[in-house]
């Protein structure tokens, strides 16, 4: 057997966070290095995981009338020249085509790392006038930037995502398509991924490379540091004008478009790993899981047919009901090794059917976060099982914001604010806006400013003082969020 | 207005097929030229009806057991080099990464032509035994092949597609799935698509580069000519012995597996215009079209909002039926262009909503098969659409099928061979099987082998004969179909 030679210790998460990440990704079959430096295999349980984060997503923008298209992988050089903090933020990270159908290229073609600019070009040939606009569009694919230090799903030189783009009339409604796919995120990853993220708006050095405002979802992890898990960019008339996307306006004028652009990678996947996962493995929240409910049908070769036929049955009402569940059958595996196996994979509930549960009409209920198991009528089981579900999605939340908010610190000397860091705390503290002095707090501490948070979210209160670094008096008119990040 | 500025018209279909279909793909916004040279934009409209081949498809390949994953867009140079045949086929359509992260690689990196090389590399680390076969994988994405004659959807340096692979134990398992595969898209070609396919094998020399058999689905297009529009590949050993995937067999034997490989790409969205499209346009079998339905409701400044209103409760009764259905919405454009639009973009039915159908009780429903205005009391419309749409998904099959049989012939001279082919005809004719003799037969009439057509398949019954081109003794026991091909 050579699935049974599989050994699901994995390192503890108190004695090396990174070590067991990655034990995690690895026994729990999400992925696999691949043969190009810092390009991961997604395999099947780690892509099931991203169609349904997909599945969510994409039902999200297509009910607030996005559509979804296709721009090309490569593009042309010299449009990433066009836009000046565009090329300085990515030149150092792109993957160069310089011969293609057995010929040296007029001219090289980038492998996109994000495609404002190819998508700039575009718009400019199909936007004449006002009511062309605005123009809402995403697409799901793959881009790459070269990475020095990958880690599969948290860096890697190609990874998934949709990337959105839309243009628009005035800037007003193009800040609040920024504002609005914010919320959707938010939204996604708290309702969908269980993870307490804080909305906010980065300082100017944390920006996207070309953008007026960046915005962003900042989840904290189990070693307490920070993960930006999805951003969204007012652009700005930056791109229209480096690609002339301009139209005729109601009142006859010219004008330039205002644009946004946002995404969510499959770095969410990382995020949902590091937020719920455990000693024991993954834990997955319900609404995402590949398999909300496996079946393990206990059995010998004497009742066999018997158990499995019981288990397909369970399953198809569960099924009925709406459950994405798993039986499984396999054969030649101890019942040890297979309850391991999906604590490993994360599956919120495990029931367990013997002979002697069948006779009774019960089944052996476990849950994943708590592990005890529990005797269980097999009709309560199954007409309960939405509500377990819906227990531990609300579980998981308020499990991830209870741990978030005991790490969340105020500090207003340099020595609190330096040991806060230093424990791994996220520390809300005064800044003045001052690129330099953000910078030198990096150095110093590791850490960098994570958000700003809106007004009216958590942790977002108006507040003025004096900059944690400098003295001076604080920017924004609140408080910033500083951590080590991912 | 710059949209009413379009001109619906265009080039008519029997006066210049190649310049009526580019047309028909700008015109009814399918895609766009990008510039990058051969790589298209596939627009929202293209997209939407891409989105739904994918839907369909997926749920087959899940329904069959496969899973979803996604190896690296990008594959070191020597992997292709190590399947000789495989190399000799892709090597003059490759792009090739040779600098990434500003630095030039040590190994070049190539785009993915297709992906068995990196994904036999993979599959080699997987598996151990025959316990951990079959695989059964596939993935959604783009692949690149340097074109030198693109053409949208047909021939892109970029298209997508999904590609499936799979690893067995034994030779007749992985026939069994390559067998499978064509019925599945032969059955999804012919029941969604509405293309009456040809499904057989193919000659050795139109074999896929590293293939022992290449199975096809052959449509012919409304000029006659052929487009393969879908391939599932019996690789044999091939690629196993190139990059090692063996397994202890149940005998403890070491042996190597047997795989197979198959797509569909966004090429079928190049059939499905030329096999349905008019001199009005596109026409789209509504089990595949972005929109069944499409309602105009005809309105005056007066009546505007009392008139949306009611086409948006007439969309919502056809919603509640699974009906897909467009509201066109738009001011200050004229109902001949929005009856024009649509036309052109294929929409099976249209509803036409103005106030005296209204005080009436009825609506005005029209075909985009017949053209013909019918008044219809509004409840019957409702309840009738299902019907409706299956009769014209029918008919679009029927008319194909019938548009086929009338120009497939038998010939058994040369000369009513060449003749045939001249006249766009698809010719099922005997032949040696010898390579040189095709080639030969290519260069004198511009035809290619199609396929011969699999026993049980229609025109595939069991024939022996003589060469039409060399007078040997026939090869196959079947005639062979040639035709001009895409």
């Amino acid at each position: 057997m050579s699935k049974e030679k599989n050994n699901f210790s994995v390192t503890p998460r108190s004695q090396d966070f990174n070590e067991w990440y990655n034990d995690v990704v690895i026994k729990a079959d999400l992925a696999d290095d691949s043969p190009v430096r810092g390009a991961m295999v997604v395999k099947p349980y780690g892509w099931a995981l991203w169609e349904n984060v997909q599945k969510v997503l994409d039902a999200e923008f297509k009910a607030t009338n996005h559509e979804a298209l296709a721009f090309p992988m490569f593009i042309p050089m010299s449009f990433l020249a066009k836009e000046a903090q565009h090329v300085e933020g990515f030149a150092p990270e792109l993957a160069v085509v310089t011969h293609a159908g057995g010929h040296l290229l007029e001219e090289p073609l980038v492998v996109r790392p994000t495609s404002e600019t190819i998508i700039g070009h575009m718009w400019s040939k199909w936007v004449r006038s006002y009511r062309d606009l605005p123009l809402l569009h995403y697409q799901w694919g793959s881009v790459v930037r070269w990475e020095l230090r990958p880690r599969k799903f948290l860096r890697t030189t190609e990874f998934y995502w949709h990337e959105g783009h839309t243009a628009h009339a005035s800037s007003e409604e193009a800040v609040e398509e920024t504002l609005k796919l914010l919320e959707i995120y938010k939204n996604f990853a708290r309702n969908y991924a269980a993870m307490p993220v804080i909305s906010g708006v980065k300082t100017p050095s944390e920006r996207f490379a070309g953008a007026v405002d960046t915005y962003s979802i900042e989840a904290m992890m189990g070693d307490g540091k920070a993960l930006q898990a999805g951003t969204s960019h007012y652009l700005g008339q930056n791109f229209a004008k480096a690609f002339e996307v301009n139209f005729q306006a109601k009142d006859q004028s010219q004008q330039f478009a205002h644009t946004t652009s946002w995404a969510i990678s499959t770095r969410i996947i990382g995020g949902i790993i590091m937020t719920h996962g455990d000693d024991k493995g993954l834990v997955l929240p319900p609404m995402l899981a590949p398999f909300q409910v496996v079946i393990v049908p206990i059995f010998k070769s004497d009742n066999q047919d018997l158990m499995l036929a019981e288990a397909r049955k369970l399953a198809l009402e569960l099924r009925a009901l709406g459950v994405r569940v798993k039986v499984d059958e396999r054969d030649g595996v101890s019942n040890g090794f297979k309850y391991n196996d999906w604590e490993m994979r994360g599956v919120p509930f495990r029931l367990e059917l013997g002979p002697r549960d069948l006779e009774a009409g019960n089944v052996v209920l476990v849950s994943r976060l708590s592990g005890e198991k529990a005797i269980v009528a097999r009709g309560e089981a199954v007409a309960g099982m939405t509500a377990q579900l819906e227990g531990f999605q609300a579980e998981l939340l308020a499990r991830a914001t209870t741990f978030r908010d005991e790490r969340i610190k105020t500090a207003d000397t340099w020595d609190e604010f330096t040991r806060l860091l230093e424990q791994g705390f996220f520390v809300r503290a005064f800044h003045c806006g001052d690129a330099d002095s953000e910078k030198q707090i990096k150095e110093l501490t590791k850490a960098s400013t994570r958000c700003i948070p809106l007004t009216g979210e958590v942790y977002g209160d108006l507040e003025e003082g004096v900059c944690i670094h400098t003295g001076k008096p604080s920017a924004y008119g609140k408080r910033v969020i500083f951590a080590r990040a991912y």
